[in-house]
């Protein structure tokens, strides 16, 4: 692995790309083009989850990817196999991305059409680090959007992130930082709560249990050598004729020993059911002090409804749907480039919604003299002060004063020149920030069926801008 | 990373595992069962995608990363901070995965309910590598089924991954790698071609195009230091008015230099309409040799539709529908103990279905004489010879003779004592054996539609043994 002072888990180079970035790069190269600048922007069309928002995440992982991405020499004798022009792959030889990036926070709130980063640098270095950027950011970001769901529907309950075994390979290992971002507690990925620090947390399994003659003997071996953190699964034989009572009379010779045990795990059956005849039996035990934990295809309706019908849950382990995103699996986020050799750049389409928006922009999230939300973002040319209002991207019928509200600027230099320019923060700094900031966004915003649409509006300059070039294309095109 | 002789993406140590492995094995080590035996079985439950098949890929990943499986010296100061007794740590220093692994051939087609691999070694071992080997098997299992689907739908015409992006962080380095074993025939993501082997393959972006002050200068650049892989992306402005005709001036000035233009490809709007508007203006122009590719959204369905159309179409792109695995986004692969200390081991439930199979196996695909397939497989004692009919699993009504068939046995073992005992295979020959597999699986199970159900059955020996273990433990209970 390269050498650097903290753990890395992927062995990226630049050659975790797609190939046609490296075709076009060889062309510009060829051509004389190899020093024009570009200026490319990470958006996504379409919120995920059908949701009312999104959690960026993934910028640190990108950030630390970014400032030591080369071509290997793997890479460089795989390209010349390929046919490469020697002369470009010499070129890569000493390639490093020394472009500058403006992105949100990580961790903030975002929302679709609007850009999340922007990424300036040379048309080859942009172009080559797309297939990573994007690869890191949609996938971090939908998982943080799932766990924060998840979160909002747990409330204050504990949620463990149990998903690794399901997870898409070691996409897991980042869906268990995603996770912590979006609000969960704990993850029981050891590798990634080593990388990141961020706690780790677990149980017991089945075959702990069968590995034992008895029930009884699994759970007490367990209390003997884990008493401080001992929670018996209780599933493997018959929850409440079988692991309850074995695990009430464990818990009674802990006590003995003046040990507590702290909780009980649910696997299967129903769940609600079960907690609250585990929860009466633990009570009528004298043992209100042990705590139930509930998995087994858990997600946000489920943890929803159960809360609900007031399971008396107080953990939530969760696996499959929050690892892989269910049931989107994706974040629709693209890379488009908005300004290149001195120019705004647009591409037009069909599809109206695919239309980009050009130039160099800042992002603005308009609020109340308090500070509080209004519930817009207004994307303005980069330098623009003076907008009134901002204008639906698509919809000309549609725009919202701005006048008298707040602006904070959203996107912020992070990388500058191939390099961080901002200090590293930790994944809990960021589920940190994560949290306040979604302390600010309104609950019609966060709710699960039918949310409120925040607005995301283009500037006046950026709109007049916008089509103005539009009208010059189908002009040229007649 | 490691010393070894191949690239390896994914610094893998044996702290990528589930918190709860390391508190069981802790419990096992103190108690004086370090060394005790365990066998486990790999399976699934369900077919994905409402399939009737699925092709088992990730094997060759999983035993790389198993012989050089080992705690480092991260994991030990991480599991010591996190509380685990100072003694198991130590143990935990030179905890190399001795053990064995049984499995099915990689590329071979698998069913649900039997195992598809089986690990022998101490409970302790055995427990470590699970998260590892679910996490590495379920998903490329899902991503290789996927792709095979594609191909089904696809026929004869060139299948691409163009996933990278959109996939599940570096999940999508092993999509790439299953969708090979699938089926596809070529990947744009450069590190997975490099590292695997595999064919590496790509087009231009609108990035490009966008880049020109028009798409013909853009296209003739391309054309002139790429005339040999040369496809343009014709939907930057307008498909049928600028694209094509552009795409056409182009094509003949690269006759006249003596080259020819491999393709273009379509990425928006209808592709049945536009690939036959294109087909006709291309062969218009005397230009039949000009190749249709076409992208956006495509998945099985969509390709088999765009083919009933008759669009003519020579290549397809696809991207996150394959690499994601939807609508699935995982397969639900479980990993039971079967047999411990010297007795073989099951787990009871509520749930018939999750009931699991005890002891050693062996698995024989059903026969005819000429080596046809008889649509069942026999879960069988290892050692098991002499059954002569099959049991559904939990249905004690339904069983099937198979006197006077053949049996292929199907696991074999590929790693003993922690070390590969078969030749490492390349990923285009497990893709070789898996187009042979496939061609031996009759249509019906292939259908995407209501497929016909591949039978699963228990040996007479193993239902009996079964049968007994759980009377046995009902009665203990009682």
């Amino acid at each position: 692995m390269s050498n650097v002072d903290y753990p890395r888990m992927f062995d990226y180079t630049a050659g975790y790309t797609d190939q046609y970035q490296l075709a076009m790069a060889q062309v510009y190269f060829l051509k004389g083009r190899k020093d024009e600048r570009a200026v490319f922007d990470y958006f996504f069309r379409k919120l995920p989850f059908e949701g009312g928002y999104a959690v960026f995440a993934g910028l640190e992982d990108l950030l630390d990817a970014l400032e030591i991405l080369h071509f290997d020499d793997q890479d460089l004798d795989f390209l010349e196999q390929q046919g490469l022009d020697p002369r470009f792959v010499e070129y890569l030889r000493t390639f490093r991305f020394r472009g500058d990036l403006y992105s949100s926070v990580e961790g903030d709130i975002v929302f679709a059409a609007r850009p999340v980063l922007q990424v300036e640098g040379t048309l080859i270095e942009t172009q080559i680090i797309e297939t990573l950027l994007l690869n890191i950011l949609n996938f971090q970001t939908l998982i943080a959007t799932k766990a924060s769901r998840m979160r909002w529907a747990a409330g204050d309950r504990t949620l463990v992130d149990f998903g690794l075994r399901r997870a898409q390979g070691p996409g897991g290992y980042y869906a268990s930082r995603a996770a912590i971002i979006g609000g969960f507690d704990a993850t029981s990925n050891v590798r990634a709560g080593r990388d990141y620090g961020i706690p780790v947390s677990g149980t017991m399994a089945h075959s702990f249990v069968q590995s034992y003659e008895d029930e009884i003997t699994a759970f007490r071996h367990f209390a003997e050598e884990r008493p401080d953190d001992c929670v018996f699964l209780v599933d493997t034989y018959d929850t409440l004729r079988s692991g309850l009572p074995n695990a009430i009379t464990v818990a009674k010779e802990m006590e003995n020993r003046g040990q507590s045990l702290k909780g009980i795990r649910l696997d299967s059956g129903d769940l609600a059911w079960l907690a609250a005849k585990s929860r009466k039996m633990l009570d009528d035990s004298q043992l209100p002090y042990v705590r139930i934990a509930a998995s087994n295809q858990l997600n946000e309706h489920v943890i929803r409804s159960l809360l609900e019908q007031k399971a008396p849950i107080d953990l939530f382990g969760v696996g499959t749907s929050l690892v892989i995103g269910e049931p989107d699996g994706a974040l629709d986020g693209v890379y488009k480039l908005v300004f290149a050799s001195g120019k705004p750049r647009i591409k037009l389409s069909e599809n109206i919604g695919k239309i980009t928006i050009p130039h160099r922009k800042q992002v603005y999230r308009i609020i109340n003299g308090d500070g509080a939300w209004v519930g817009a973002d207004a994307v303005a040319l980069s330098g623009e002060e003076n907008f009134s209002a901002i204008h639906h991207p698509f919809q000309p019928q549609k725009s919202f004063s701005v006048e008298g509200f707040g602006r904070e600027p959203l996107l912020e230099k992070v990388m500058e020149g191939g390099k961080r320019c901002v200090a590293r923060r930790s994944t809990q700094d960021i589920a940190r920030h994560c949290r306040e900031r979604l302390g600010k966004l309104p609950a019609e915003y966060r709710r699960f069926e039918f949310p409120h649409i925040y607005k995301v509006g283009l500037s006046d300059g950026l709109k007049r801008e916008r089509d103005r070039m539009i009208d010059g294309l189908r002009e040229g095109a007649r």
